[in-house]
């Protein structure tokens, strides 16, 4: 685990990587989602590529994106139970986001299993959407923060 | 998630609940099996009292223990699915430690149900055993690291 964390222990490193499952893939973006110094960002991205979390590609606008690999997509299980621990203990209880299956709306549990089907869900099969914990977020929020307020499904790139 | 980030989003502090799970309580038993400056863990327990994720305790010896709370116990599936994480990218695959129904000997997986009776398990019905991927230790481990090398039972006591 030291080595794990030796990647991925690290307050922005995490938050990243959880924007990485909600689609977030251009610098930008993170900017304006997570609100970190650009020094910070390079340096965390820098790292996640070299670690082979993250691959960063150049899409069709010349612009750098950066999208998690099976490595990183195997993050989920730690990023889904820190949300989880989030809501139970630094709000109110209430979850601010919810996990569904994008085919017949089942709700994810903990393990990703889906309430409806009882099926295990895929990522790309996820829909995030707002649960009754979120707050209200401020009256002209960045595009991504606004983007979230309704449900999308999980790595999907914003555009 | 961030709020969270602020209580756990550190490497040394993960592994500090990490080994409250396994037991450890006293500071020089944190020090030993860590090898972590003592400054470093001083402010560190110290902020996980404040967040109530640990406890502080006087023992009958006189010295100060920390175990964990409901809301530190909570935290067990962002640790258990780190180590899994950890085993498969980090190592070669093999898990370093199992963990096992008491009761009958079930291993668990990543949900804490077991295999055997296909019950959830508690954590304090839980054994943490070697696993085949568990590095050879060196000739004379500290004490903690010793007592790892034999199944017993999460959150008990090293005496």
């Amino acid at each position: 685990m030291a080595r794990s964390l030796e990647i991925v222990g690290e307050r922005w490193t995490l938050l990243i990587i959880r924007d990485a499952f909600y689609g977030v893939r251009r610098f930008n973006d993170f900017i304006a989602h997570l609100n970190l110094p650009r020094a910070v960002l390079t340096n965390r991205l820098h790292s996640l590529v070299e670690e082979n979390v993250l691959v960063r590609t150049k899409a069709a606008s010349g612009r750098d994106e950066y999208t998690l690999t099976s490595k990183g997509e195997s993050l989920w299980p730690v990023i889904r139970s820190l949300l989880d621990w989030g809501d139970t203990y630094c709000s109110d209880g209430a979850p601010r986001r919810l996990f569904v299956h994008a085919l017949d709306n089942g709700e994810l549990n903990l393990s990703g299993t889906c309430a409806a089907c009882h099926q295990q869900v895929d990522i790309a099969e996820t829909l995030v959407t707002p649960g009754p914990g979120l707050e209200d977020s401020e009256p002209t929020p960045d595009s991504i923060t606004a983007a979230l307020l309704h449900p999308r499904r999980m790595l999907s790139p914003f555009t």
